[in-house]
């Protein structure tokens, strides 16, 4: 029986993983501070997963073999550059250490393409050194070093998933892609920077059925989740403005472009198609149309 | 005002910092789960460093300015392997956030020679690589590495003690110059390794003096807190014997060494001589006939 949590189940990374974990004959429990529209047969805990009594209950009650721990706190102004990282750092080792000592077998966690030193060739799990240059990132890659110890001393298995750049159905709206959408079909200009940097934009949906694959695997230790491609961000826009209908709203190169960004940001995602065997992208044209039409009804609501 | 609160107060550790801290001017404040003789004018209160309740109502009551952080649990039998160690580095994260955000100055944590790469040089807090190879010495290296960051982010200033060998007064049973003594001084024979490792003993009441004066300090990052001397174990365990007046019940070479020992292990103590200026080091002699006295007092109870 495989049976597994997913914390932060309702934020953008965790709901994405539902669907495709009960397509994988999980028993899928989530938990998080408010219920959500679930598939049936997903079930809801309320608590906070920085929240230790929380924690203790949530493990107790549902006695997980599986573990998908995507709660993290994006939602503060200024998360990159925070201190609340380290809270959750602290709750995620103790999730980790409580999950272990249950019984459970296998932990994934969400890392970030921000752990990574940046430059231009492809960001690789096995030789980019880790120069994370933020605190949301500096905090990542010392829980992932961390658990990787950790484990050892554990009977559990860990996949450390790095993400790139997302775009989907329930972002916050205050992101790129969103505020672009949002901005077109509402009728408004949508200003955005030269937008000359190469991204790694990968469809939400497909991350979730990515990061299901992963924790269904026996692949250990860090894989990255991208598409491998970067194409410039004005690419991506541009394309969104063409579906939204508004391609004379979009206002390239109104926006200053933030000072020593990197040209380029891609994903090796060698490990993650041939170890892992993933490889079930979504037309780009697709996902941006789908993400589009969400949005379309969203505004609607 | 400096008010201080010292967790793990009773430990073997935290109690030696206790007199020097009120000779320092510091209101001391300690927490743990039971309490102990503590000197006029110190305040103990009840609590679990791992409960985040207790946590957050000490720091709520004391208000502390400064923190030394000397709560750890070397208690199971496995201490150097356990995965329990990972729940420590959980608490110490968190203390750490929540006293940054109520408003503290300055932390001290204990960290361990154990997160060195061990070798015949004196091992130095700039220079020599943190590469342990215990679960131990690696939790104490994440922590270390993490709350380097953490601190970062918020307004407090941080200090890192290295601790070496140690003994004194209150040591646990088990550990080496506790064995020795109480079998001495029961007419029992000691049965010793070889003792031609080479390590850096310090006598736990001057750590306590250096660590005291460390916190008082304006000092960042890490210290070493030893002698830089390190002779054979075998010198400090027959001074152990003479002082005890029972030189021939030592069984020197009896208990096979353990495979791989390093040869030496002794601490570079520059920062703590000249950065921290704390020199004030009780004769080795001295120092052995006090902890004797103790055991000896101990064993009559």
């Amino acid at each position: 029986m495989k049976r597994v949590l997913v914390t932060g189940g309702r934020g953008f990374i965790g709901r994405n993983c539902v669907e495709p974990l009960l397509e994988r004959g999980f028993e899928v429990h989530t938990v998080g501070q408010t219920d959500f529209e679930r598939p049936n047969g997903v079930i809801w805990y309320q608590g906070d997963v920085l929240n230790p009594i929380d924690r203790s209950r949530m493990l107790d009650v549902v006695q997980p073999s599986h573990l998908l721990h995507a709660a993290w706190d994006l939602t503060v102004p200024d998360y990159m550059s925070s201190s609340i990282n380290y809270r959750w750092v602290a709750a995620s080792l103790d999730l980790t250490h409580e999950f272990a000592a249950g019984g459970g077998d296998r932990v994934l966690f969400i890392g970030s393409c921000y752990e990574y030193e940046w430059g231009d060739a492809a960001l690789d799990e096995r030789t980019t050194p880790l120069r994370p240059r933020t605190q949301y990132g500096k905090s990542k890659a010392h829980l992932f070093r961390t658990v990787t110890d950790l484990v050892e001393a554990t009977d559990i298995s860990m996949a450390w998933s790095r993400l790139f750049f997302l775009y989907g159905p329930h972002e916050g709206r205050r992101r790129l892609v969103p505020r672009v959408i949002t901005s077109l079909l509402s009728g408004r200009e949508a200003p955005t920077s030269h937008g000359l940097q190469e991204r790694d934009y990968m469809y939400s949906v497909d991350v979730g059925s990515a990061l299901a694959s992963l924790l269904d695997s026996n692949v250990d230790g860090a894989v990255n989740i991208g598409t491998g491609e970067a194409p410039p961000i004005v690419d991506l826009v541009s394309e969104v403005a063409e579906i939204c209908g508004e391609p004379n709203l979009l206002r390239i190169g109104a926006i200053e472009g933030r000072p020593g960004e990197a040209p380029r940001v891609a994903a090796a995602t060698d490990r993650l198609r041939q170890e892992v065997g993933w490889n079930d992208y979504t037309p780009r044209r697709e996902a941006l149309e789908r993400t589009v039409s969400w949005w379309r009804k969203e505004l609607t609501k």
